[in-house]
């Protein structure tokens, strides 16, 4: 049986230049999958930059925004890190992503690489189960101007600096005023990103399906300052009302050196990552793995 | 101006006997309401109950089901607990409620007693905020059959007896395995809950138009069974794997002596109850006072 | 070289009847850790209730309080359980235990069974390191009698009925007031509790030579309720102020039914437990193994 | 019945050039309490930074190591901060000090302002509780040498940069590796720094009376990293493994960029701070004052 996905994008880490070796056996891993596919019926084109890193030639190369427009689906082999950047760059296009993990398994890459062979035929055919994942629009507004405006799909995190205290933060939810909060930081994360930094700071879990977001307080001054979880139609904004050197990061894109009364906002994308998980997949499955549930711990 | 709600609904604390001075004040208290009613061009009705323990004799009564099929709205003269209690019952009819607390501010009884007579008028002119509270409803199931069976406005809880060690919980979500858990026990919160028990237990605030439940595990035994937010379409089932002298509580409605095997099942209910607050009322107010945000506290 | 140890109790689960297969299994294992012993120069005694569940016979036995007066070591088969419900009996003799672990690594069993005939040599010649634990004396005292008084060397425990609400406790420490507590309860424990009970309810852990408790509020209804470390010379009494069915629990040993009014007392004992581990053991590999850090884990 | 201290300091808020009205509130205050002490038998020393941000002359003046080998007693006018900064440089002196607080109620600065002509009399005539706190020295050693050094009342802190990611921390306890933490980065708090920042951090609370340090990791990426409460004769190192523009913060004196293989150091001061409280002050009493106990609080 046949891939319905005709045109395969095949995307690796495309971020940084790597060490020869490793080059060497990015494109060995990535070049077995583009044949595999080619052997689905897939035609195969490789994003740019994983085509650079890598060093693989000889395949049709698109950049993302060529991927957005004209492929099917978009297979990325590394970590959930390189997922999410992808993610991001085409939510706006629609265009469903399935992660295979080189590494330890991830929260959203869940097919381990030994095992791809077995999982991807029954998932091009069609049989699959799919997973929406909202995503944040957030911009720093300073004087009114917008002057830094990204994507996020983990979270938005407004935090002090290194080696000055709390910041204090003004939190308006619909534009009500909801509390100043003192704390090293404030964390507004996805469902995706509930697992992630979120966690760490005391945030419950969001199954993915949850249409909310969840406010985190990181280390606040008032012990009753807890996670909030909202619908996510609302709008965020957040005002540095005191404190040096602090700084707005979007999944870990960053603006630093915020002024006293630059605002940062936050609202739901119109738009959602899909990503596709083998047939029988559930959320649940992933979570008990990754944070090691059942195995008799403490 | 007159109340657009013709038929109201005069409501205290029905539940208990109360010794004759408290008796004598509840009745002066709501014979002045009832009396403003009248002013403001309604029909008063006092609770059956409400009447008896109030000693309330001269106005006509009507008992719940009655309320629920003719009136407009529901006046209740209490604590939250006496809001709850009575948002259950009406939830299936559709019938509005404003609640006056008589000591402190309450999270949804939000109109002191004091100031009644200035916050009424517009609320019974229409000039008001409308808050929908969703209800679980919760089943205990042994052998097939429901045992038990009632509505929860807060949360649903399963937990260990006194003396006893842990339980262990096995959860499913919509029939797929979620985890077994080994706690004191488990805490199904509604928005409304999460400002209660689930809080203490470690859980988030869900504000309360999240449409989702938490799972809140109380005192488990993995360090990483976290508190997990679900949308609230789903059926949350949680079975008693072992562990002597469970119980199951709906709202504090409870069923002791659990078996193994016994499955506590939540559904939200097709009804929701209706909560009328003053116009400008939002839950971050309300909130920022019950947990003393904002007052310089540590 | 010969066991500077010569008289040595043996000590399994002595709690409860075993199925006969069972008992069999632990017959064997103790079989073959006693006559490794008698190799080792040690004159070896069997504990009387392990050898009556084990069914075994043809070797000198003793009960707990001859073991108390005449034996050099105890060496324990078990789990941690069993470690300290001897730990408790054997303190006021200052007789040193070692725990052979049958099934998962414990907290203080960390000789795993497959591995005594290596581990225990070094041990029996004197080459250990010795690890001691401090043991609470608490009571249970109702108008000015005490009514329950028992050893816990894990932790005393104060919590409400399965199906009535909060208990409201309060609090004193050498006779000064510290605090009216509404909760599920409250914990007291040992360092050796601190990775208990204490733990799953958000205590700190205690390293084993800090010499304080930590008293740690279960699900407390006031949120900056946080656990306090005290220093272990102190009295602490828990006063039930109110709630139904409370009870108390020294180490799992119950008092159902408290009154209002009751006090629970905890004073250091004066004894302390002994426990000795291979040389070069730290608490914290056993922490880091149990806790499961370090393994790349979320 | 006259002061049993004869030379006493008097010490204002020293860090920072004030606002001219302030300063002469300042003036007028620390005047008011100078001619106080004098009725009292005291002869009275003003800190010499005091002295000039205040304005005043007309007093001796005295640096603080003067002071240190000179004086019988401190009065330190200000909060927490300023009495913190003080008992460090004034701990090897073994000088006592006590706080008149003139804003909130501190921690440690528990006479309010309004109070003094009544509370201090007794205490000077030796009517106190005395209350000894321990210090951290700490170090960061890079390549062998002790780049930096300081005392601390509060905390060492380690913590990432304020864009980057995690650190990466490997904690070794008298030699003992504990662990590698990924985190924010990781608190070392005293009793006196426990409710500080380790509270916001999730830390316990410490009584100053017991000898013991708390670790307390900063939004732990893995969640069974909990405090870990340690006797306070331990050494301590915290070695940084990676993470870019990490700090060391001992009290917020602040060395950045720490390099990788830097390791911080804490071990007790051999000296101890020695406050003086109004008689029948117990600890306990600031705590539920700060902290909102028994206020009828959520």
């Amino acid at each position: 049986m046949k891939s319905i996905f005709r045109q395969v994008a095949l995307i690796g880490k495309y971020h940084a230049a790597v060490a020869p070796a490793l080059a060497a056996s990015m494109r060995a891993v990535l070049e077995d999958i583009a044949q595999f596919l080619t052997t689905q019926g897939c035609e195969v084109v490789v994003e740019r930059d994983t085509a650079a890193v890598a060093g693989m030639s000889g395949r049709p190369t698109a950049d993302v925004a060529t991927i957005g427009t004209q492929c099917d689906l978009g297979l990325v082999v590394g970590g959930d890190g390189t997922m999410l950047g992808i993610g991001r760059q085409l939510a706006r296009h629609g265009v469903p992503l399935i992660g295979i993990n080189q590494g330890r398994l991830g929260f959203i890459t869940d097919i381990p690489l030994d095992a791809y062979r077995t999982v991807l035929p029954p998932m091009l055919a069609g049989e699959y189960e799919e997973d929406h994942r909202t995503l944040m629009h957030a911009r720093v507004v300073r004087d009114g101007n917008t002057v830094f405006d990204a994507l996020a799909m983990n979270d938005v995190v407004v935090n002090r600096g290194a080696t000055s205290g709390m910041v204090e933060l003004k939190v308006e939810i619909d534009g009500h005023f909801v509390a100043k909060q003192r704390a090293d930081g404030l964390i507004v994360a996805t469902p995706t990103g509930s697992t992630a930094y979120s966690l760490s700071a005391g945030g419950p879990l969001l199954h993915p399906s949850t249409p909310g977001w969840v406010l985190v307080p990181i280390a606040p001054h008032t012990l009753s300052n807890r996670p909030i979880v909202l619908p996510d139609g609302v709008e965020i904004a957040i005002e540095l009302v005191s404190g040096r050197d602090a700084s707005a990061n979007f999944d870990m894109q960053s603006l630093a050196s915020l002024l006293h009364g630059d605002r940062i906002t936050v609202r739901r994308s119109q738009h959602k990552v899909r990503f596709l998980h083998p047939r029988g997949w559930t959320y649940f499955d992933t979570l008990r793995k990754k944070l090691h549930w059942n195995e008799g711990n403490v």
